[in-house]
């Protein structure tokens, strides 16, 4: 599948990169897949969180052309188990280009949301976007996995 | 709080480590947390699963006094907010030692169901234990800033 991966700033972490990359190199393989880095307007300063919401949903929409499936992280969204998150991705149109996005620290704007072709969860817990970019990537794996019927515990 | 994580196997990967103590170094100021890290069971050959979950509660139980209060890590728990989470871990006793237990490859033995005073569970994603562990101390150092009145994004 066209997998792409929309986020707001950098993975400062040097663990969380690691760990995010380790998991793109195990998908190599079964997805074409990468990472879009929009910037965090948040560190600009002087900005309520709606601006922020607002200027990053801008620049999000930029990238994303009308025939692409647009899938939410929110935590007001659906919650999946894994095995549901597999049958989710095995469903998306393997045609289309599939957009995972991610919100910035103070999460998505209404605009995206209203343009989402789905909104999910990964857990009624809160984590910060940055963790949420791990989480979601060792799903995608552990996604890929399930469908390819192969075992993977670690 | 007087914590203690109860963990089967070593965490392998450098990055998680890392994570891993970012956090322990984050809660120094606020717990007394440690890790106890027992042997995974499921590295012998021949053990079946349940013989593998039951060495393992076995050799758990002998770390866990019977003041101490036991919350189980378990995909069949109950799912909290993270402010539920916050007040979940305002409300164990400060007097007791309160222990979390991720299972093993295999998950948790019955035995140690029976025992726990508390099971919840991080999602209804399926996680590695390993990254359970980064998951839930990352949570404990929220639900700690949350006590605290403290923010947290990152």
């Amino acid at each position: 599948m066209n997998l792409t991966l929309i986020q707001f700033g950098k993975t400062k972490d040097r663990w969380l990169q690691e760990g995010i990359n380790e998991y793109l190199k195990r998908l190599g393989p079964y997805h074409k897949i990468s990472i879009l880095e929009l910037p965090d307007a948040s560190l600009k300063a002087n900005q309520d969180e709606e601006a922020v919401r607002s200027k990053e949903a801008a620049s999000a929409m930029r990238h994303i052309q009308p025939q692409d499936s647009l899938i939410l992280l929110d935590e007001a969204g659906e919650l999946k188990s894994s095995l549901q998150f597999s049958q989710f991705l095995s469903n998306l149109s393997s045609s289309k280009r599939s957009i995972f996005l991610i919100g910035g620290v103070f999460g998505v704007h209404a605009e995206l949301k209203a343009r989402a072709t789905h909104i999910i969860s990964l857990s009624p817990l809160t984590f910060t976007h940055r963790m949420a970019r791990l989480i979601l990537i060792e799903q995608i794996y552990r996604a890929t996995m399930i469908a390819q019927n192969r075992s993977y515990h670690i």
